[in-house]
C-alpha cells in the first residue's frame, strides 16, 4: 500500500553506506586512527577562510529577515549574475543569469533536469561505467526514464565510442557526464568530448531530435596537472549539473545550480527545469549560501592535500603492483582489484581495516574505488596495509 | 519533447508570484512606501538574536569540515534528538530521534511524504478549501496521485464533515491539512480534529487501509489566544510536515523536518520517506542550520507585530464593513470580496495600490487572502484605503 519502490530505496543502504556503518562499529573496537576508511567522499579539507568571514558577514550586516528570506524560486538574480559572470570570466563564454538556475546540490540538479527533459517513460539516459551509483536511482525511480548503461573502457576510463553509439536510438533523450569522474577520477580528454559533441549532433540530426547533455561538474575545479574542457563549450545543448559541495568543502550545506543552455526552445527549457523544481518541492537554494558562493566565485578549498595523498598513493601502488588508470582529478582513484571478485576483494582488505568499495557498485567489476579525501597521515599509514594486502596475493 | 507538464508550471507564475512583481513594478513608479502589498508570506519579522549568535558560534567553534559536511540522509542524530527531546516535553509526547527525517522545509516534507506514500496513479488525497495551492501540484505533478478538493465551509472554515464523509473513498490514502491555515488563519478545533480522528479511523476500518493524516504544520506557533491541538496525539496515523521558515523566519534557509508515527509497519512508512527523499534528489537538510534548529527548539520570532497588525486590521474591518473568519493563527487573513467576483475585486483594489489575491486561487472565491507579515507601520496607512475601497461598493 506504501510506495515500494521507495520502500525499497529506503531499506536498501548504499554499499558505501554499509562500509561506512562498518568503519564506525570497528573504530569503536579498536580505535578511530586504525580504521583506514577510504569509503566516503566528504571534503575532509575545510571551506576556505573566506566562507567563514563572509558568513559572519552577512550576520554581522545583513537584515535577517532578508539574509533568510525567500528568494525567486532560481535563485536571487544578482546571486546568478555573480556566477554567470565568474563563468564568462574562467571560460570566455557568454552567459547571464537568466539561464542560471540555483539548487539543492548536484543531486537536485540531476533530477530537477532529468524531470525536466523527461516526457515518456520510454526515455532513455546513457551513463558510462564506472558511475556514480544514484544515476540510476535519479533516472529511473526519480525521473520515471531507462538508465542504459555503458561497459567500462577499461584501459583508460573514456568512452567506448562504438558500443555508444549503438546504443543510441530515437528514445534518446540524453546522456550523463561526469569528468572528472566519481569514482574513477578520470578527466574526459578534450578530443574524447569533441568526439561526444560530434556523434551527439549527428545523432540529433539523424533522430530529428535534440539529445541533450547533462554535465555533472561537482569536480571540475579539482585537477592534478590538466585542463579540464568546459563541456558546454563544445556542445551547445549542454545541461550543466554543478555543486559546490567538493570545490567549496560545503558538501553539507547543498548548494549548486543548473546552467541552462541558450539554444532553440530555451525558453521551454528553462521553463521546465524551473516546473520540475517546483513539483519536486524544491522553493529555493538555501538562501545564506547563495550569498556564500555568490561571494565566493573563483575559490577553492586549499587542494594541496589531495594532491599530495594522490601522489603518495600513486607512487606506493606502482611499487606494490596495484595497476590504476591515472586519476586526474576529483578525489577518488579507480585500481583493480587483485583478484577479479572485487567484492571478495574488498572483504580481504577488511582484515586490514583497510575499508575500500566495490567497483561492481560502480558498474564496473574487478576494480575497487578509494577515496582519498582523508588526512595524509592516514595514507602513509595505510599504504604498508596495502603492501601486506598485495603481499597476500603474490603467495 | 520536453516535460510538457513542467514546462506548464514553470511558465504559469502563481498568481501570488504576478501580483509581487506587479507590486515592485509599481514601486518603480510610485515608490516602495506607497505600494501596500499583502501577497506575499515572507516573515517580515527578523529571526531571533539567538539565531544569528548561534551561527556566529558555530562559524567560530565548529571545524568547517564536519560543520559544512554530509550528515546522514535523516539528518545528524544528535540534532534529530534536539527536536524529539523538544516535542516530547512541550506535548507530553514519546517521541525519538528515529521517527523524525529532516527536511529542506516543509514543500519537501510534504513531496517527500507524498510521493512514499503514493503507490498507484489512483490513490486520491483531500485537502479541504480554502487550500494552500501548491498541495495540487505535489499532489498531483510531484506523486502523481489526485487531489480531491473539499469545498469551503463558509461560516467558520472548519471542516465540512458530510461533504469529506462522502468524498472518502477505497483509493483515499491520505488527507492534507493545514491549521492554522493558510490562506484563512484559522485554527481547527479540538471538536474539528478530534472528528476528524474519528472518521479517519472509521474509514480506515471500514477500508480497511490506512488513511494517513498529512498534517501541514508551519503556523504551529504562530497564534493569538488560541491552542492548536497537537494533532498527532489525536490520530497515530499523522505524519507531521513542519518547517521553521514562520516560526523562525528563516523562509529562505530550507530546513523542516517529517515525523512519521510510531505505528504498525512504522520501518516500512520510515524507509519510504527516506527512499522518496533520496530518489527526489534531496541528500541531507543543509548541515548549518540542522545545528541552529536544534540548538533553537522552542523558540519563536517576536510574535507581537504580528499580532498587533492583526488587531488592527481586524477592527479596521469590523469599522468598514468588511466581513471576516476570525483568524487564530499564522499571519493571514481571509475576509470576503466586497462584490462576488473577487477577481474584479482584488482588481478594483489596484487603485489604491492594495495588493491582494484572489480567493479563487485558494479553493475559496468571493474572497481575498491578506498577508499581514508587513510594517505595522505599512497596516495603518493602508486602513483609510480600505475604505475608500470599501466606500466605493456603499454608492
Amino acid at each position: 500500500m506504501l510506495n515500494e519502490t521507495a520502500v525499497k530505496l529506503g531499506k536498501t543502504r548504499s554499499t558505501i553506506r554499509e562500509i561506512f556503518e562498518y568503519g564506525n562499529k570497528r573504530a569503536a573496537e579498536v580505535g578511530r586512527e586504525n580504521i583506514f576508511d577510504f569509503s566516503i567522499g566528504n571534503p575532509n579539507v575545510p571551506a576556505p577562510d573566506a566562507v567563514q568571514d563572509i558568513i559572519r558577514e552577512l550576520v554581522n550586516t545583513e537584515d535577517p529577515a532578508k539574509l533568510h528570506g525567500y528568494t525567486s524560486a532560481q535563485g536571487a538574480p544578482e546571486n546568478r549574475k555573480a556566477i554567470a559572470d565568474d563563468l564568462n570570466k574562467r571560460f570566455g563564454t557568454n552567459y547571464n543569469e537568466n539561464q542560471l538556475y540555483l539548487t539543492v546540490g548536484a543531486a537536485a540538479s540531476l533530477t530537477i533536469s532529468l524531470n525536466a527533459l523527461t516526457s515518456s517513460k520510454d526515455d532513455e539516459f546513457i551513463v558510462f561505467a564506472p558511475y556514480f551509483p544514484e544515476y540510476l536511482v535519479f533516472i529511473e525511480q526519480g525521473a520515471g526514464a531507462k538508465a542504459v548503461v555503458i561497459p567500462p573502457r577499461e584501459q583508460d576510463f573514456q568512452i567506448d565510442f562504438d558500443t555508444f553509439i549503438d546504443k543510441i536510438n530515437e528514445n534518446t533523450k540524453g546522456v550523463i557526464i561526469n569528468s572528472p569522474s566519481n569514482p574513477s577520477g578520470v578527466v574526459y580528454t578534450n578530443e574524447t568530448i569533441k568526439k561526444l559533441a560530434e556523434i551527439l549532433k549527428d545523432k540529433s540530426n539523424e533522430y530529428n531530435h535534440p539529445i541533450y547533455l547533462l554535465s555533472d561538474e561537482p569536480y571540475r575545479e579539482i585537477v592534478y596537472d590538466v585542463e579540464v574542457p568546459f563541456v558546454a563549450k563544445e556542445y551547445d545543448r549542454t545541461i550543466v549539473c554543478y555543486s559546490y559541495s567538493k570545490s567549496l568543502s560545503l558538501a553539507g550545506e547543498r548548494i549548486g545550480y543548473i546552467l541552462v543552455p541558450n539554444v532553440d526552445k530555451f525558453d521551454e527549457i528553462y521553463a521546465a527545469v524551473c516546473g520540475a523544481g517546483r513539483m519536486l518541492g524544491f522553493v529555493n537554494a538555501p538562501s545564506l549560501f547563495q550569498k556564500v558562493i555568490a561571494k565566493c566565485t573563483g575559490m577553492t578549498s586549499d587542494l594541496s592535500v589531495y594532491a599530495e595523498n594522490r601522489k603518495l598513493l600513486l607512487e606506493g601502488f606502482e611499487k606494490m603492483g596495484y595497476s590504476c588508470v591515472k586519476p586526474d582529478g576529483a578525489f577518488y582513484m579507480f585500481p583493480k582489484s587483485l583478484e577479479p571478485d572485487d567484492r571478495a576483494f574488498c572483504e580481504r582488505a577488511k582484515k586490514y581495516d583497510l575499508l575500500l568499495v566495490p567497483g561492481s557498485d560502480f558498474g564496473a567489476k574487478g576494480h575497487v574505488r578509494i577515496s582519498y579525501c582523508v588526512k595524509t597521515e592516514t595514507i602513509k599509514r595505510a599504504l604498508p596495509l596495502f603492501e601486506k594486502l598485495a603481499e597476500e596475493y603474490r603467495k
